[in-house]
């Protein structure tokens, strides 16, 4: 990712925005790498744009490159955009309570590279996860919560968080967070939900799953808005079970697809691969 | 399946179920050639068992062999049961309105000897499938049907099936059923969902999927109760969709989920492997 | 796909393509409405595109438009490309042997909509299909195959199809086509292999599997190249097996797996979705 | 697991063999809390079964029933069988080189208490994963490797693992083992294989799957013999790949196949599930 930066750009879709957007990189030296767009079907519609370039004989500094982008191009076309280096690690927060499954596997994937992230900081309402959290170098920060005391922990955990991260992420968070919360970091916070979205929301999916005698049981990875488990959808992946499972068998199957879907949610935001778009996700992968 | 015969038991779980029921078949010459069996875990639980037999070499008929387990085993342990021979095929009757993908899948794997049952006749509160169905050889009826009409349309569909068939099969049947048609066929009539239930119960699944933005679409397989969408389920599948999809194109990949969900449903029904308690299924496959 | 047209590219890798093709179109009053592209790794690279524009707005007609492409763009950058009219529909002959369910798919899929492309005839080296074939109002040819006689036979086959198909599909013909027929259809000829290539090329492959104690099978669809079962895989799928699948389990399971795969390869080819590189592909999906 | 044990059997096929088992167990008060089995098509038959029997209301000492059992049933039978109580956990040896996922994987499943069985001892012929094994309190033996040394080293980790182990997990142990050191476990060497087999076996499977353009990768958990990546199968898996994916994004995708793969295998072998016949293995889930 040395060399490269990524565009994203959502705008209203009318003809000649790939030319615009191509003929101004090829004048200034950025070589295309990656291309990925998509036009909702509405009329008019609305444009989504992925473009990986490379950076190495760029003939003006990013920072200068992007003014002009938008000076040129973004603003007479109406875009909300972002461009950013490629060598750019988003940093990361990770909120839990107890279950470590899918904390870890952030860990390690950061640990061993396949994460374009730095998990800077974790928050935990209990204790149990601070030696193992800290066995990777990360600070441990405990903040106990509970119904009375969400306002003032939030202040706290905001205190730590706020002006420091790029994204947040709940990782079995079994806290409610406040609609303020949310609202500081829009489409900023990646949930992981145990079960496949829309069915089962509400508490003990595994459970639910268990009684209704489902075939496949699921999990899901979504934006964080205030409808509590309704923001967009970024993954999702599903198991199959039969009557010999247990509930306790769906909860073991289940920690280890949260793991990975969360895994390759956080994944894609952090390679700027997911522009959200009313209450649904366009992934570029 | 020839020389065979498959048990289906399900009964108060207690010791000596599968000493006397392995014993007695010994002595009558029986040789077992599969046996499944499941306990739910709540005390006293639930025994279900599925052993499928050899018949050639009992040393009395099948039906003597079944008067005997009964009086002998069955009836001491309680068991709701049932001894079929391999050879007999279940008659089956298959209700349309117009799409054909499920009736066609049916109609297919009958002929290639997939399926252990014969579709004896169709029911379409439409005309259009009338020329494929009776391409197979297979009668069609056409039972037109309506809000205010659907007593009558319903007295007219028992005529056709009453005593004739094994198995009522919707294949995609774009009407409700009243709860006096289901209760003529107490676990016996399959219905195929288009959508992974309980998510996306109701109308037009596919759009509500597409609205909701999941990542995955499914289909589920599932007997008729007199609550609606919501017996229990026999089969689901599933498959990936992205923010490419349109409805139309989570129609298509829901049909070809659909055939093939009900398709299993029926085969495993058809092949006695299906026991139903409370509103869930076991399904020895 | 009325008012559409695809262009697919390929050339050496070099800064300015996407410009140079974006810019032409925009200026011809051609809308881009999907864009997808790769480039190889390799140092210089190979550059792949699949575009999708809008005809309707068009300032020349499609024919001025592709010469004036390939003297202004295509040729100084040495594309190998074409550009097709998104309602011309791909004319397919289908060779089979006694295997129908390949076929069946097909035909279904292009009955109801599915498949941009046109089933014109079906040749078979059996007779037992015509009933099936000729039910779909597609002209059947039988043109009997052996050892021996199979220099005539293609002669035969060769004289039905020349410059009368686009695409070639092998559904199961159980018959080895020869290095001169394959050069005849560069490309152009889709086979379905009933193994997940490489493991069980050869004969038999659902038996060598049993055999080999896999606990998954699969089946490939790929270009046909002089190189028996090697040619570039466009699509491949598998399904979990037990030690309790038979061979002819493994067998039923597979004729699923093989419509599926197929019908998918065939259907992205008639979208101009699959581009050949060396002994891979590129599918723009 | 507490107050179970876990019949495995294996032996020709004949009538009776349910009822002899099930009665003595009957009559020595040990009620079957699951049964499998299994019987070859071939003429005669081979027999499988497992058994899952509660021990709580047993008459004799488990030791005591296991001598019966050998005596009355097992020896007139001709089976090879196996009783063992589900409280044993087996002794888990895990042989790695410098990568660490699927050691980890199984480190944390037992941690977890995922796994019926605990990891005893680490060998490596590399440092690098010293501190993580030792992290989770189990001990880390360095026994350095080479092509010339091997026989050595194979002696000194006879001498760790000898009567103090019951499985042996190659964790992507990057050295052949030599027929002398599979002997001394048969059947108990499980190891991970990065690809699915028979495809790929060799050198750098990612590297060819790759090179072949397949659309499938997979990874393999197989028993070791003598015969190199041959052994019988005991669980596989796959993941969707396309033309977009590098050789390390293969083994980016790999290293997660292969850590829940095998985790899956050794799960299942921990538990009595898996049955070795012939090159095959007959796998109770």
């Amino acid at each position: 990712m040395k060399n490269t930066a990524i565009l994203l750009i959502k705008c209203p879709d009318r003809p000649g925005i790939v030319a615009a957007i191509s003929s101004f990189l090829y004048r200034h030296g950025a070589n295309i790498v990656d291309l990925d767009q998509h036009s909702t079907e509405d009329d008019p519609g609305v444009y989504f744009m992925r473009l990986e370039l490379q950076t190495a004989r760029l003939v003006v500094p990013l920072d200068t490159l992007r003014r002009s982008l938008g000076d040129e191009v973004a603003q007479p076309f109406g875009m909300e955009w972002s461009l950013e280096a490629g060598s750019d690690r988003k940093r990361v927060a990770v909120l839990v309570s107890r279950h470590d499954h899918a904390l870890m596997e952030l860990l390690w994937a950061g640990k061993r590279g396949e994460l374009p992230a730095h998990v800077d900081l974790v928050v935990a309402n209990h204790l149990d996860l601070r030696e193992q959290v800290e066995a990777f170098g990360v600070p441990f920060h405990h903040v106990p919560n509970s119904r009375e005391g969400r306002a003032e922990a939030e202040k706290q955990i905001l205190t730590l968080l706020d002006g420091k991260v790029d994204l947040v992420v709940l990782a079995r968070y079994m806290q409610i967070v406040s609609p303020e919360f949310v609202a500081r970091f829009p489409n900023r916070i990646i949930n992981i939900h145990h079960s496949f979205l829309p069915a089962f929301a509400g508490a003990d999916p595994y459970r639910q799953a268990w009684e209704g005698g489902v075939k496949i049981v699921g999990a899901t990875a979504h934006y964080v808005t205030a409808d509590l488990d309704a923001g967009p959808i970024i993954e999702q992946d599903v198991g199959r079970v039969s009557h010999r499972h247990s509930v306790e068998d769906l909860k073991a199957m289940g920690r280890d697809l949260e793991r990975r879907v969360l895994a390759r949610a956080v994944k894609w935001h952090c390679e700027n691969r997911v522009i959200v778009h009313e209450n649904k996700t366009v992934v570029f992968v």
